[in-house]
C-alpha cells in the first residue's frame, strides 16, 4: 500500500476473455485447432497444410498438450509415431471456431462462405445464437448485459 | 508450372477462420474490443485499463479504424479529443467474445464467471448456442459437419 492513489483498473486476469486468449490467444494456435477439428491430425499433414516452420509448429503443439487442450496418442508402433487429437477441453472450443468463422463469412467472403457448416444428420446449415432462456429470445449485441458473477473479486480501487 | 508435383495444401486463405484472425487474431487487438464492448472507449482509459504501451495501442486502434471495425468519433472540440466506437462491423464480433468469454468461464474460472452476461431486459443468464433450424436441436461439436459453400474455390492440387 502507498500514499499515491492508483488508477481505477480492470483485473485483467479476472476476465475470462483474457484467460482464454492467454491460452489460445495466437493465429498459429488458432488454425492448428481449425485443423484438427478437421481431421488434419499429423505432425507433417499440419506443416504443409499451415506452411507454418516446424519449430513453431512444434512450439504451438507442446503448449497445446501441456493446457490439455490436445493430446499426443500414437498412430504407428515401429517406429512410434504420434498424431494430435482435441481433448474434451479442446472440443469446447468448437463455439469459438464456428463465432470467428461466421464473422469471415459476413465480413470477408464477398463471394460466400467457402464452408458451410451442417448439421451432419440432415444436412441442414447450422446457425449460432446468443439467447435468453428466460424470454426465449435470440439477443442482439446491444441488448446483452452484465453483472459481477461468482468468481468476481472486489477489485482495489483508489481514487 | 514446374514438373515438381506440389503437396496437396489448403487455401487459407479461402477459410473464414483465417480471414477472420488475420484481421482481429492478436491478443491485444481482442482484448482492445472487449473493452470497446465494456464501453471504454478513450485512449487513455484503453492505455490503463489494459496496461498496453502507447506505441502498441496507437498501432492497433489505427489498423482497427483502417478495417472499419472501429470508428473515431470526436467528444471534445478544444482541444479535439476523440473516442473509439465499435461499427456495425466491429458490433458482431460480440458472439465470437461471448464464445471466448464462455470457454474461459468454462476452463479456468475455478470459482465460477468472473462476470455474467445477462439479457439487459430480464437479467436472466444468456446462453449461447449452435442450432439446427431443420431439427430445432442444439448440436454438439461432432454433429457439425461441413460442405463447400459459394465462396469454395477448386484449389490446385498435383500428387
Amino acid at each position: 500500500m502507498t500514499d499515491r492513489p492508483r488508477p481505477k483498473q480492470t483485473n485483467i486476469s479476472a476476465c475470462s476473455i483474457a484467460a482464454t486468449l492467454e491460452a489460445v490467444g495466437d493465429r498459429w494456435t488458432l488454425l492448428i485447432l481449425r485443423d484438427l477439428f478437421r481431421g488434419v491430425r499429423r505432425f507433417e499433414a499440419l506443416n504443409r497444410d499451415l506452411g507454418i516452420a516446424r519449430n513453431l509448429l512444434t512450439d504451438r503443439l507442446n503448449r497445446l498438450v501441456e493446457l490439455g487442450i490436445v493430446q499426443r496418442l500414437p498412430y504407428q508402433e515401429r517406429p512410434v509415431r504420434c498424431e494430435y487429437r482435441l481433448t474434451a477441453k479442446g472440443t469446447d472450443l468448437s463455439p469459438s471456431l464456428v463465432a470467428l468463422m461466421r464473422w469471415g463469412d459476413r465480413w470477408y467472403a464477398a463471394s460466400g462462405p467457402p464452408i458451410v457448416l451442417v448439421h451432419d444428420a440432415c444436412e441442414t446449415p447450422l446457425e449460432q445464437a446468443v439467447t435468453c432462456p428466460s424470454c426465449q429470445e435470440n439477443i442482439r449485441p446491444h441488448q446483452i448485459g452484465s453483472r459481477p458473477g461468482p468468481g468476481h473479486k472486489i477489485e482495489e480501487v483508489l481514487t
